[in-house]
């Protein structure tokens, strides 16, 4: 039996298909939609139609950007020479909350997870050692999330950087263990910067 | 500071507008929504604008509907005698679900409350009068919630009804089905023993 008209059905799937998001509270949003002035609807559709369309990876640090290359790579207050990578780009804005460190990105976007099938080609690594084989890197600070697939991702990429002549750090064990990088907050962040050590 | 591209805040900003839905989740949403190929992206977004297009108010008993008139109130095996009156469309479908009931319903869009400014003239009243005054109704059974602003709702248009010689019911109080006593509060044991009924 159908109960609800098609296409509101259709809206609640689509909100069903969300992380975290259940039948009850996609049915919820589907109906809140619904409630909303036209406008405020049809704003909300071209909001995901522009993301999709505007954001892309910036091709040198592989963060998440709408202009050719993202504005941290494009900056030239900030030190090109020093590398910050993170698994994600909502840990590179974490670190930028922290306002303690000006050297640039580079985002993996993911962590080698054997469980969950992905390997190193799946992750953005070769780009960082190309980074890095230009010459211009004078510092690498791994900052994966302080977990175990986060530390074995950073093991992993340490060991390839080590031939290269470039200084591999991690960020100090300031910030808790088992947490994840997005829900630190700025003061642990910035103590983990500046206590961080060679690897 | 600006962390993220402008198109994807703006879609995050949208996602956290919509009830139950914090900063962090509507972020991760909207990374999720980035992850998604583009059609399917798109769809997403053409749900919401199909939904908000197509989907109105049933001209007679006022439930959503993609129709000229809804399915219940277009179907003849249906009493059109005896009238379910529900809050919300979520409440009609939760009927439904009980495949009990095989008369129609109305859907007041809310209920009374006066802490959050909804009188009388904010839920669909009026239109019930006016279905009732035409003389076909036998029956009006007030299915609005049980709680305090529900029953008030029952209570007003249960007199409203009073003079127009039609039957008004209330949904029978009692302890759910598949429910433990030890668990049920007293208010409700106390409706349930008053209730019973002979076996």
């Amino acid at each position: 039996m159908q109960y609800f008209p098609a296409a509101l059905q259709e809206l609640s799937d689509q909100f069903a298909r969300l992380p975290g998001i259940g039948g009850k509270t996609a049915q919820r949003l589907a109906f809140y939609v619904l409630s909303l002035p036209k406008e405020e609807a049809q704003s909300f559709a071209d909001a995901i139609v522009k993301a999709k369309e505007a954001v892309h990876t910036c091709p040198v640090c592989q963060n998440l950007t709408d202009r050719e290359i993202c504005s941290i790579c494009d900056d030239d207050t900030r030190d090109q020479g020093l590398i910050c990578v993170v698994a994600e780009p909502k840990d590179a804005i974490a670190m930028e909350r922290s306002r303690e460190f000006n050297g640039v990105y580079h985002v993996l976007h993911g962590v080698i997870s054997p469980l969950n099938h992905v390997t190193q080609d799946d992750i953005r690594v070769k780009e960082l050692l190309r980074r890095v084989g230009s010459g211009t890197v004078r510092e690498v600070i791994m900052a994966t999330n302080p977990d175990t697939e986060g530390e074995a991702t950073a093991m992993y990429i340490s060991r390839l950087l080590r031939p290269m002549e470039v200084k591999v750090t991690r960020l100090a064990y300031g910030v808790p263990v088992g947490s994840q990088l997005e829900y630190a907050d700025e003061v642990t962040l910035s103590r983990a910067l500046e206590g961080r050590q060679e690897m």
